[in-house]
């Protein structure tokens, strides 16, 4: 017999198309609501319709904003010679929170996957082609996937013959990890990369 | 500098107000709404702003529903000499998964929580104590915690001079789990409860 009310399954079944976000956990927040007031839930409700009018990507770099420029591409600030190119916004995010670069970015919005049907069509490439002039350096700070690595392969021939030095970010062990417990990949990497302590 | 959107962190802000909901995890939420086409953006939003309308707690059990009285308690075919008493619906859809219950349920809405200024008014008392006509036994299954303990003891003291047989949940070694890595307060319980093998 079903016990519970279906608007309560429909509301489990919305917070589960959320990636990480499992049955169980979906149902403990389809319940959480109930308990909150009627404005609350309202509100919830409007900004994420509302999402869907004010959100759109940035027409130069691809980042998620509401002004068109987003404030990064418009930074006078900000070094115009160095891009850094990434998958997904919130990878600038990361970076921003470093406060290690005052470059510019690009977003490609994912990576190549053969599998997924995902070429360089797919990703925003040519936009990036386009905005090479006055480029000294580009950063390639895919993720460490296979696909973020056929990736940044991929656009370090692409860009070979063009007067840019390309980079990518270190790899090696993460501060704070445990050597017992960190990967093969990963702590061959840090030993074919090791350098002279200082 | 702020590099993303107002209305990102806004949302970000609402999914984080549920608990359980980390910071992180909100941002992803939040981020991956962007990738839903609008339609289901319109629909999540529509169905968290629509159970403000359609639900509501049964005026008998106070279990959440969308009509007064619930399905459990309009169910002739439960057993309604049997009341089981839980803190919230989400209790109550845990024991119905069993199948081994078929009488009718009390949802306190809570426990006894002296420093949260949660006393026996806050809970839905009151409306037990109404129901107790033609109730021969009622299992208080409060949730294993020290505020569960002291709600369980506090009926039991309310209900010890009805004719009425009080019974609690058995306490135990869970199924799966593995003696080493069991509490020892559990596994004390277990212990002084152990009974014959047959």
């Amino acid at each position: 017999m079903k016990i519970l009310p279906d608007s309560l399954d429909r509301i489990t079944q919305q917070f589960s198309r959320f990636p990480g976000i499992g049955k169980k956990t979906a149902q403990r927040m389809a319940f959480q609501l109930l308990e909150w007031n009627r404005e609350d839930v309202q509100l919830l409700g409007e900004v994420i319709i509302g999402s869907n009018d004010k959100l759109k990507h940035c027409s130069v770099c691809n980042l998620i904003t509401e002004a068109d420029p987003c404030p990064v591409c418009l930074d006078t600030r900000r070094d115009a010679s160095i891009l850094c190119v990434v998958e997904d916004s919130k990878d600038v995010l990361a970076l921003e929170e470093t406060s290690r670069f005052n470059g510019k970015y690009h977003i490609l919005g994912g990576v190549l996957s053969p599998l997924e049907g995902i070429g360089p069509d797919q990703l925003h490439i040519k936009s990036l082609m386009a905005r090479l002039d006055a480029i000294d350096e580009i950063i390639v700070a895919m993720n460490p996937s296979v696909e973020g690595e056929t990736t940044s392969l991929y656009l370090a021939k692409l860009l070979q013959d063009r007067q840019i030095k390309i980079t990518r970010l270190a790899r090696g062990i993460p501060t704070g990890g445990d050597l017992e417990y960190i990967d093969g990949v990963t702590l061959g990497r840090a030993l074919d990369d090791r350098h002279e302590l200082k």
